[in-house]
């Protein structure tokens, strides 16, 4: 009757959580009825006992799911001129309007608000669940965001996420296929312009630079850290051009930085590709609209979004989710990336 | 006692709708104890007697505005693309940040859809108030929210958006600036790719486009909508330079399609600005980074949506707004405009 193999079943929680299983199926609903505190040692119950609602009970609730919470903390400026983000979030509206649902968005000045703004979320019921973004090494939210029931997707590595499902790309196998490419075309000197060095994948993009530049025989130290604007590419890349020896290719962490670097080679007469390779990142239309046409790793961020969003109402739903990776950035070619010049 | 200039009060207003005082104030505080049918009433009687709630009373309420509301009514891959709305929302968010409110956010795909969507966000008390934005002539918005007691603010020219509290930038007054200012340059063909004719703002700038044209005693008919894309732009600009008598000089209605404007350009061997000239509409950093440099009609759509925002909370606090412009977009020159060939 207890064997090892024996399925947990609500009768369990309940009983183990000292309540009935009403106030169990109350609790895992979201619907009122059942105290906070009652509620959260439920879940607790739940959790311990590896229980969970099973996929069509819970999919009756996911109708009442009227909007799903995403807070990003970065500069409100940032938010308007980064494509990547637009685009995200457009993904996620594309599914969240198949389902009649609403985005709640917030801009947060620290993860510690965030915290404090997804526990108020959840437990106000303002949303169904949440989509987490740019974790950070040892992320403070997974402590405190893993234990009070809210349906959460995690968007990063799953080295960043916890036990979190998670939904994310693969840039170290990307970095190193820009490398290569560069490589493979002839370049030796190559220069990184990357994101902030505190978010993870941020992180994970330079290790990975450095790791294949190293693997390559090469000198992986070219590399500065930027907080994604147009502004702080443009710098970089002047920093980089007016070194004593300036680097033949450089590889950008966004579209922006990279159509800046374009603006700053014509500015000071280095011509693109001919002197200069250009490899932009996340490939917006952007990369397709300047002269020269940007090469670039390109990813369906689109998608991406749409897949978050996809993956949390199967966690909304009670499904067992697994992390997965989306498409991995592939290269696109286009005419910002050429051999390097004979000097170079 | 019942003279035409005797203050209408709050007393008034609950004996015309045959409730109690308190329930005047549950209703308008968005509490619960009052059901919809009553608070209809009561909204009812409230616009009749001219009636609203003071300041003072309203802003114990707005601490309970936990989210406003924001539908956009495009297809959900453009939103994305288009600098424009995310500065726009990032600006919104500026303002809500300090005050710990949140933005609901939803694509909707009609306007009846969006209707719908408003009425239950208000009905349910998920949003506080609501930003409407994207006006059409007769826009059929207008009816349906104006009698639902909903606190809104229109993104629109006044002419647009009917007895709503409405927050506009003055377009026509800009269109007429870039145009005299290109034939103060020397340009005689001048065309311009616009947005699409249905939409509010598009018909003003199309109109004041040809009444400035025709006050200059040249030809305004050269005119081509778009749906904003940047390939959309792409496609307008090369019609335009194959074209037999080709435009000296193009306004677009954002940035995003006068950067493809200018690959195109660069791509047909078009020399900008010596042979054409560019002018964009925004002025995003996008205008900054791209070589040469665009000249634009310079907004702060941040400062625009923060204003929204502003406005807003001001009409949930219950005062008296009336409609303003944010500043006239006013022109920024840089290196994309230039007197036209001699030729030309």
């Amino acid at each position: 009757m207890s064997a090892p193999t024996e399925r947990v079943t609500i009768k369990d929680v309940a009983a183990a959580a000292g309540v009935s299983k009403g106030a169990v199926s109350l609790a895992f609903n979201h619907k009122p009825g059942v105290s906070e505190a009652t509620r959260e040692r439920i879940f607790a119950v739940a959790r311990e006992l590896g229980w969970a609602p099973n996929s069509s009970a819970r999919s009756l609730s996911r109708q009442s799911v009227d909007a799903i919470g995403l807070a990003i903390c970065r500069p409100a400026r940032l938010l308007g001129l980064e494509p990547f983000y637009m685009e995200f979030v457009s993904g996620i509206e594309s599914v969240l309007a198949e389902r009649s649902c609403s985005l709640l968005l917030r801009l947060v000045g620290s993860l510690e608000e965030e915290i404090h703004l997804q526990q108020r979320w959840w437990r106000e019921r303002q949303v169904g669940g949440s989509v987490l973004v740019d974790f950070h090494r040892d992320d403070p939210r997974l402590g405190p965001l893993g234990g009070i029931g809210l349906p959460a997707v995690a968007v990063g590595h799953p080295s960043l996420t916890g036990g979190l499902p998670s939904v994310w790309t693969d840039d170290a196998t990307a970095v190193a296929e820009a490398v290569r490419y560069l490589v493979a075309l002839g370049h030796r000197r190559i220069a990184r312009v990357g994101g902030p060095a505190g978010l993870g994948h941020s992180a994970i993009r330079a290790a990975a630079f450095q790791r294949t530049m190293a693997d390559l025989g090469l000198d992986g130290g070219l590399h500065l850290a930027t907080g994604f604007s147009g502004e702080e590419g443009a710098r970089a890349t002047r920093t980089l051009l007016l070194a004593r020896e300036r680097p033949t290719a450089i590889v950008y962490d966004n579209d922006i930085m990279a159509v800046a670097g374009l603006g700053v080679a014509a500015e000071m007469g280095v011509a693109v590709p001919d002197e200069l390779s250009l490899l932009a990142w996340d490939d917006s239309q952007l990369c397709r609209l300047t002269h020269p046409t940007l090469s670039a790793m390109s990813h369906d961020v689109h998608g991406f979004g749409a897949q978050v969003a996809r993956t949390l109402f199967d966690v909304i739903a009670g499904q067992d989710v697994p992390s997965r990776p989306v498409a991995t950035p592939s290269l696109v070619p286009r005419a910002s990336t050429a051999p390097p010049p004979p000097a170079g």
